[in-house]
């Protein structure tokens, strides 16, 4: 019997989570933290997962007719409770192959259990259909520290234990979802059937996934629970072993704001009328004096009160001696004063009913003062005051002309918002804004998110117009279902970028050091990420790349990518770069195969890549990079651009330019990205490429194609490729 | 038996070739190109390659009284010239238990084959050891178009089948290799017995990965073997099924100069006292102009002989009519003429006695005119003339200002050289190297390589004292064998970096609509390229990053990497990056880490990331960077630096430069990477930091890591880790 039959007649599930509850509340009353197998199958049977047939026998003639009856060959195993370890106690016999064999087994394991443990209290013996054949699978679900309850799938045996080749999702998960992991494991094609094997009963199993899901969510007591092995064969899918393990008290998932609190705040803190300076000094060095400096040089066009008892202009702004004595509204107060401070400069903002106060300050929890950051977050709960940080740099967000920071105004105002959790990274984030021209709409501090941390974020973005694309820092996730669930809702409309940090066993430890966060498992990020639609950078350059790229590069349509080439080995390193990403080359059809050769010498190579050679005029370039844009069965552009005299660089950046200009001005918007080889002219061609609207880089077959990949990677989980 | 067994008395194979050959001989004489099960067994026999125990039975009793010696099970199959398909024909009976079964067994075959081919001639039944247990593993050998007979060795089974998991060596490998390859699959652990299994027999496995490279060696006619699958046990190693196909004519391996010969040519071609320029113009804009120019403007301090029937003087240097005119030796001719003069014009240099030419000309084989190329190459062997090219940028050597390009000149001199299969990744070498300020002792182009390959310029740069590294892209290799054999040697001395194009299915594709050259498969080169020491560089940026960093840094003398970092976000990430780049953090000795605590604040963190906290004055950077190149348990240093008011980027490139240099006099020579996080200024510090042997980045914490990575590769394939 296979799980989906059980479910084939209602299409709904017939959970029994009375006898669920029955079974757990038993064990937990005798302190229990794991269920006997006989319990496991229980709740197996509640939820509709397919066990193989069993009895238990009090005799040995008994367990001769009942494994008659289920069929030979059976296992059989002492059932005692106080005999944990069955196989030490000689309390297991597997292939047993006929009546004479049941009875024989029944009295060698009684007699090797006795032996083991002479007061033990036997019950019976268990005798169970033998599963054979078929392909092993394992189904499970654990308790992340980031996600909760992850439910995960992988294929049985030593070679998979040894290439971890398993996935996860965040439970529950919906059919369809669960059908998606047994295609998301590398030996993926094991379930389809290989040497001639018939492909296993992936509704089956899915079913198997998903109710394990269901169960873990409507019983957060089960902590881990595992099927292992589970046999799938293409008649069905059979649960050989299950193992439970309780944790009567799990944590209750974290507090979370409403979207509508979340927006209202953070509305206040990205577009205030007011702000504070807690702190705020005339001294230059201070940080104090920075913020000041920034706010005022950037030209944020609301009112500034700078707060300090002991000054009276700062910037010819009138000073304030509390933040309580500002005689307006204030929305957002910037503390720049040393830690022990923040405490009773905070109250008063709470009396002063300030919604949102930015935590320059260090010396809170990275240091080891978690007493002090604790202090700081209950005061602000107290007065329901969000905060940003502590430990952070401040924030920007350039539509209002805000740079709440003690860095350096930024200006370039654009399409992406960037986030990180470490002021480093921060400041790599503005260096490589600045050398880059790229633009912006915040660059926002989180550091030890005491409060305020992505999903907050996120969710002020997926309603700012001002933002087109979203690039996050991060090196752990407070709540990981707050953060999936914003994700999702935002990736449907926006890329989201991560780099998470801390990916590997090494970097994870490093991070545990750093912030005192406890980094989750990378698999488990990887997978739950992609599942919510995320890109997620490899590395930071990457994260800046893809930050700067994908708000300029439209949505592709599809998955036809063409190459057009004025040089051969860029053209095959552009290839390999496609595979790469997981971008696929268009196969050109004849008729628009024919049209591209009638633009190239006969020498030159037409098929995908497209290789118009070396020597060409502009005119080769417009017309093969027109014919890409303009025929509606081309979704990409890869160009592979030969610095010559023939077409110097700047010429190759106008006419390509200048072409896509008229192809969107006839409403033909497709992303384009190039690849530059040449001589250092190149450099300000691809200046004039990124000016225009095209991803462009000199000296890298990989990175423009690694660009239009994520970009790819985005629209495909947003479902916009249409499939 | 195992196979070491075999050879453990004298440490040396005991081969029967004579009887191979005899086996073999028969095979081709009967026009078959594979052999049968029998012959094939035959051969494992002569090369000591353990198979199952056999025996041929005519009768029942034989049957009995064999399989009780072969040990049982066993399995029986039918043996007569008239049955090809042995189990459709109900011959063949699987895991005989016992005497009275095997009798059985022999009546039942016979009687089945007489009632499927009553005319059968029955030869008998064939006993055979029934292999079981242990793991199933595949060896085998192939003729790879680029290396010849290449060994290769999996897991076998379906999933590895699905997985790939497969290693490949050129064969003869040593004993020391065989073993090797156990180790460079991903599912190795399993070799290594997991669960609870016992490690299989790794020396026994690998004597015979090793006899089988020797076997396709001694016999180049074997042109496919496969043992598969093999069963491993802990107690030896047993083939359990052969196949052999053979190819009675073998290609013979490519002709090849001596290295007296190669350095001879090759030195008067990088080192010339005279160059003609053939087809030198007066006529800006002309090929044969720009490069009388670059030779010229460049430097070049030997003479330089024009050569054009319609001109009398060139910048300067008199023209001669022809290059057999011309009053001295001449070294090297540069070609700068259409494509269908060269035949005549290098007759010319034939007739005058030059030794090498340089065709810069396209018009051949890459545009489908290998007739004309094959006509070039023919007069070159004629005249032992060795030709560079054609359809190439032509050469740059710096030693000797010699610009023979139509490019522009080139002059930062400095330690890599590199050469290019393709022209457009020439000029990308070429920007990229001048936006650098790359030091570059060689840019040569290949083209179609019609004569001079790459393992020509490797045993150039291998005695080139300009030259501490090499670069060299390409798309294929004409001669496989010839190319491991010279990198083996170089890799020993100095790092040898390969991008190879076409690595991917699809990239494979482009390559060969590209140049006409088949690629071989990825996955072989890879293995092969890795055994000959070669740093391969995933894409056209990592080879030139490579190129930049490597010969800057000093060789590690062990595997021990210690990050210092300034921010803590900056050391999660190098962290992930040396995991990725395959560094060894150094688990720090306790002295040394109250060492380095003792110049750090309280609360950071010492371990590995040393992470220094943010607002740290120079002398925290200075001390703990000197400590890192002062404590010789440390053998390499990656700093992370982050922008701050108390240590700009310029104190900070200053100061390190200046310990890095202090060191280096006292003869402590570490390798040095940083990754620079902050505004813009970071890029002008990590130009210094370049300028002064450390390897900066701006923005990128994977890019440092990944050069020093890089040069690790390297050293530890030259055996200069010590292990």
């Amino acid at each position: 019997m296979t799980a989906s039959d059980r479910t084939s007649t209602t299409g709904q599930p017939d959970y029994d989570r009375a006898e669920v509850r029955a079974v757990l509340a038993e064990a937990i009353a005798a302190g229990r933290t794991a269920l006997t197998a006989p319990e496991g199958r229980r709740i197996c049977a509640a939820y509709g997962i397919p066990t193989p047939g069993e009895a238990l026998a009090t005799s040995a003639d008994q367990a001769a007719a009942q494994a008659t009856q289920l069929g030979f060959p059976v296992v059989m195993k002492i059932v005692s409770p106080d005999i944990l370890h069955k196989t030490e106690a000689g309390g297991v016999v597997v292939g047993v192959a006929d009546a004479d064999a049941a009875r024989a087994a029944y009295q060698r394991i009684v007699a090797n259990a006795l032996a083991h443990r002479p007061d033990a209290a036997i019950t019976g013996v268990q005798v169970q259909q033998l599963l054979t054949g078929g392909q092993e699978v394992i189904v499970g679900a654990t308790t992340d520290p980031t996600f909760g309850k992850v439910v995960a799938f992988g294929l049985g045996g030593v070679l998979v234990e040894v290439l971890k080749d398993v996935t996860f999702r965040m439970a529950p998960i919906s059919r369809a979802e669960a059908e998606g992991m047994l295609d998301d494991i590398a030996a993926a094609e094991v379930l389809r059937g290989v040497r001639g094997a018939a492909p296993v009963d992936a509704a089956g199993l899915a079913e198997v996934i998903a109710r394990v899901g269901d169960l873990v969510t409507d019983f957060p007591q089960i902590s881990e629970f595992d099927l292992n092995p589970v046999f799938a064969t293409a008649d069905g899918v059979c649960a050989a072993d299950v193992r439970v393990l309780l944790d009567p008290e799990p944590a209750a998932p974290p507090p979370r704001p409403s979207e509508e609190d979340i927006l209202r705040v953070m509305n206040r803190l990205m577009n205030p009328a007011a702000i504070a300076v807690i702190g705020a000094s005339a001294e230059p060095g201070k940080i104090g004096n920075s913020v000041m400096r920034n706010l005022v040089d950037g030209g944020f066009a609301g009112q500034i009160f700078p707060i300090n008892p002991r000054a009276d202009e700062i910037m010819g702004h009138k000073v304030y001696r509390s933040v309580t004595d500002v005689p307006v509204d204030v929305d957002v107060a910037v503390f720049a004063v040393p830690a022990k401070l923040v405490p009773s400069a905070l109250t008063e903002c709470g009396h002063k009913g300030v919604p949102a106060a930015v935590l320059i300050p260090s010396g809170f929890a990275e240091t080891g003062n978690t007493a002090l950051q604790d202090e700081v977050v209950a005061i602000a709960r107290q007065h329901g005051i969000r905060l940003l940080g502590p430990n952070i740099y401040g924030y920007y967000y350039t539509p209002r002309n805000l740079c709440a920071t003690f860095c350096t105004p930024y200006d370039v105002t654009g399409g992406v918002a960037l986030t990180s959790q470490s002021g480093g990274i921060g400041m790599a984030i503005l260096g490589f804004s600045r050398t880059t021209r790229m633009g912006v709409s915040a660059i926002v501090g989180l550091g030890n998110k005491s409060d305020v941390d992505e999903d907050d974020l996120l969710t002020f973005f997926e309603h700012d117009d001002n933002t087109r694309c979203v690039a996050m820092h991060l090196e752990d996730l407070k709540d990981g279902r707050a953060f999936v669930e914003t994700a999702r809702r935002v990736t449907r409309r926006k890329p989201v970028v991560v780099l998470k940090a801390g990916r590997t066993a090494l970097g994870a430890r490093a991070a545990s050091s750093h912030t005192g966060a406890l980094a989750g498992d990378d698999k488990v990020y990887d997978d739950i990420l992609r599942q919510a639609g995320v890109v997620r950078a490899p590395g930071l350059n990457e994260m800046l790349e893809y930050a700067r790229g994908l708000p300029l590069l439209p949505t592709p349509a599809g998955e036809n990518v063409v190459i057009i080439t004025g040089a051969g080995g860029s053209g095959v390193l552009l290839s390999d770069a496609c595979v790469d990403n997981g971008l696929r080359l268009m196969e050109i059809p004849d008729d628009l195969d024919a049209a591209f050769r009638r633009h190239i010498p006969p020498f030159g190579a037409a098929g995908n890549p497209i290789d118009i050679t070396g020597g060409e005029p502009p005119s080769t370039y417009e017309a093969t990079i027109r014919l890409g844009l303009t025929d509606p069965r081309v979704h990409a552009l890869v160009l592979g651009y030969w610095h010559t005299i023939v077409t110097p660089p700047m010429v190759f950046a106008e006419l390509t330019a200048r072409v896509v200009a008229q192809a969107r001005a006839e409403g033909i918007d497709k992303p384009v990205v190039a690849s530059l080889a040449g001589d250092t002219e190149v450099e300000q061609a691809c200046e004039h490429l990124f000016d225009h609207g095209i991803v462009a880089y000199p000296y890298t077959t990989e990175r423009p194609v690694a660009v239009l990949g994520a970009k790819y990677r985005w629209a495909r989980a947003a479902g916009l490729l249409g499939g």
